[in-house]
């Protein structure tokens, strides 16, 4: 369980947004002194109230706190909807002493509602009173942030700089299905006490984020919501780090984003599969990435796998259709190590023994090797299933 | 129930391939003397063998038949497939006293194995034997072509030309989902009597699927296989059709395409609702086909169709990654004619009614109208279920 790096304190409070009594609604992180803050966004068209008030904060040498409310997304919501986020930074201010300039917000849940104000002022205050840095308090401000995910998603990472010190990454996620009224979509949080320059964060964030939480998908619906923000407090190190420190901490914050990324679709509304897609062989990692964004956005590549079916001909059919030029007699695929494809050829394989494999194991490997150049990449999503779309399809809420 | 038209005889009988006893699954179409045809294909990069046949010998003045077999796609099945789908035009030669240089192929089923040619063979000459030029021969045929469909589904038309006289044209088409192995994609027939020249049936059908057959989905995954032949055997004019009643003829052959094409998603793999899209005010028709089809593959757009829900915040934020640029204030939304959106602000609406009406028709309308320009398009899918789910998890085929 991961401990707040040093420099923040963390809560999170139910403020009545959340039906079930005591679920937290309401995250709120403050930082002591001014953070360097990064962000990466949602590239929905329809950006919710919240995304575009970060978006024009950041990078940031001095952000104070973020607040996040889960149960209203903020989004088409248009005046005021702006009006109501900005409401946010002001309560946040007024709590905890921070200029409301320097004060970034997130929100998911249900599209197109006014948000309930008094409720998120009262939980604002509520927050502030309870702000901590222990681990408990790191997982009540994680469990805020969550809608339908089944359970909080944190991940932790220490990474040796120079001088025998080490920089602490702690991090949480939400997000099971995309899009909202279910009250879904994907926020995702990254605290570190190490030192960096706004623009050092920002382009290691979004290249951690564009192999982490942009190579994920549920159902491939892009949300109005979708944030990653990056908080660096600098209480671990003396100067911004620089060189071989700058390289461990962009590859410390990979692997974090990256293991907090799976949990996502791993953790996907219905989901009994985590399928991970491996892209190999192509002309650029571009098509690498259309490619396997293809695979796993097709339908029936995600039934095969719910039922246990080694079905490559889904696979290579959704593959053929991704836009990408390529020689199919080029194609090798194998799921779970079973090469069932190669050279554009059907390959006898043992079908039962690969059947008992996808439906024993809780992830699915998929292997697609073209023959056009060395690009490379890794893509993760959920299987799709009848719980699903009882999910989706309940009308109710 | 349409009527061959003059000119053409067909037959549909069972060979094997399809386990239930008496289900058709060759179909075959001679013409009396040589037809004008032209096709339309997948775009998949993996096409099934009998497309690269097709695509090699459309349009063409002369074509005497086509043949057709349900069960095994004969894609991804290299140059065995390439002889197999050759050997196929060498028996309808045989027994039909055609050249085998004049024959198309259509097939569809199971991806990547080998052909039955044994069952093939001997079903086609059990088809040559049993050709007719009545409805119950055209309706064999029409069954010869489907394979998880729920019917057979036809169409007809007539047109009036200059001299009082009247071209006739009939359809037929299957696909309840877009690929194997659950035996499925998109193939459909439309045989006319008009005479008409290769390049002008080309044309006429070409623009006539993009409105029709690349205008629907079941579940956005493009098959190997997808055809649609226009076969036109000349005995219903003296001399090709021109000027005024071309244009009489496009429209007909249009509007027959559409209602073939509308019964596809009609019948998707469990499939309880027809969803219809309309995108107008656009700035190009490609920008419109462009949102339709986005919000056309979203499963969460389906499931609310489902179950019922008038979730308009879904079919916006899904018209939202598009990878169309529009100003989001421009945009409004109904469904089933409730206003839900407008100019970008939510709009109170009757839900409960909304809510109602989806779930009372069979047919859903969503309309998504932008202030970018005056290009529209209509789209048509399916609603994403428990059954389809079931259908294409079940690993037994």
């Amino acid at each position: 369980m991961p401990l707040p790096p040093s420099g923040f304190r963390l809560s999170g409070v139910h403020c009545g947004i959340k039906t079930r009594a005591g679920a937290e609604d309401i995250a709120l992180i403050v930082s002591d002194g001014p953070s360097v803050a990064a962000g990466v966004y949602t590239q929905n068209l329809f950006r919710a109230a919240p995304v575009d008030l970060d978006r024009q904060r950041t990078p940031s040498p001095r952000i104070r706190a973020v607040v996040s409310n889960a149960g209203n997304a903020n989004a088409c919501t248009g005046e005021q909807g702006m009006r109501d986020a900005a409401q946010m930074t002001r309560l946040v201010s007024q709590s905890c002493g921070v200029d409301a300039e320097d004060v970034l917000v997130m929100s998911t849940g249900v599209i197109g509602e006014p948000m309930p104000m008094e409720k998120i002022a009262c939980g604002i205050a509520m927050a502030a009173n309870r702000l901590g840095t222990d681990e408990s308090a790191f997982l009540s401000a994680a469990r805020g942030l969550t809608t339908t995910d089944r359970s909080h998603k944190v991940v932790e990472r220490n990474v040796d700089v120079a001088g025998g010190r080490r920089v602490a990454i702690a991090g949480m996620a939400k997000g099971a299905g995309m899009i909202g009224p279910r009250m879904a979509t994907m926020l995702g949080v990254l605290l570190t006490d190490a030192a960096l320059e706004p623009d050092a964060a920002q382009s290691i964030l979004a290249e951690a984020v564009d192999e982490s939480f942009n190579a994920i998908s549920v159902e491939g619906h892009t949300s109005t919501n979708d944030t990653v923000l990056l908080l660096a407090s600098g209480h671990g190190s003396d100067r911004p780090l620089a060189g071989a420190d700058l390289d461990a901490f962009r590859e410390g914050l990979a692997s974090a984003c990256v293991e907090l990324a799976k949990m996502i679709p791993d953790d996907g509304e219905g989901a009994t599969h985590l399928i991970a897609i491996d892209v190999r062989g192509c002309r650029t990692r571009e098509d690498a990435k259309k490619i396997a964004r293809t695979v796993a956005a097709s339908p029936l590549v995600k039934c095969a796998i719910t039922g246990g079916g080694p079905y490559w001909g889904r696979i290579v059919s959704a593959a053929g259709y991704a836009g990408v030029p390529f020689d199919p007699s080029g194609v090798s695929v194998s799921i779970n190590g079973f090469a069932m494809f190669e050279s554009g050829q059907p390959k006898p394989f043992d079908s039962a023994a690969a059947s008992r494999s996808i439906r024993s194991e809780r992830e699915t490997r998929i292997t697609l090797t073209f023959r056009e150049g060395s690009a490379a990449t890794r893509f993760w999503t959920s299987d799709l299933t009848v719980a699903y779309v009882t999910f989706n399809a309940d009308y109710k809420t």
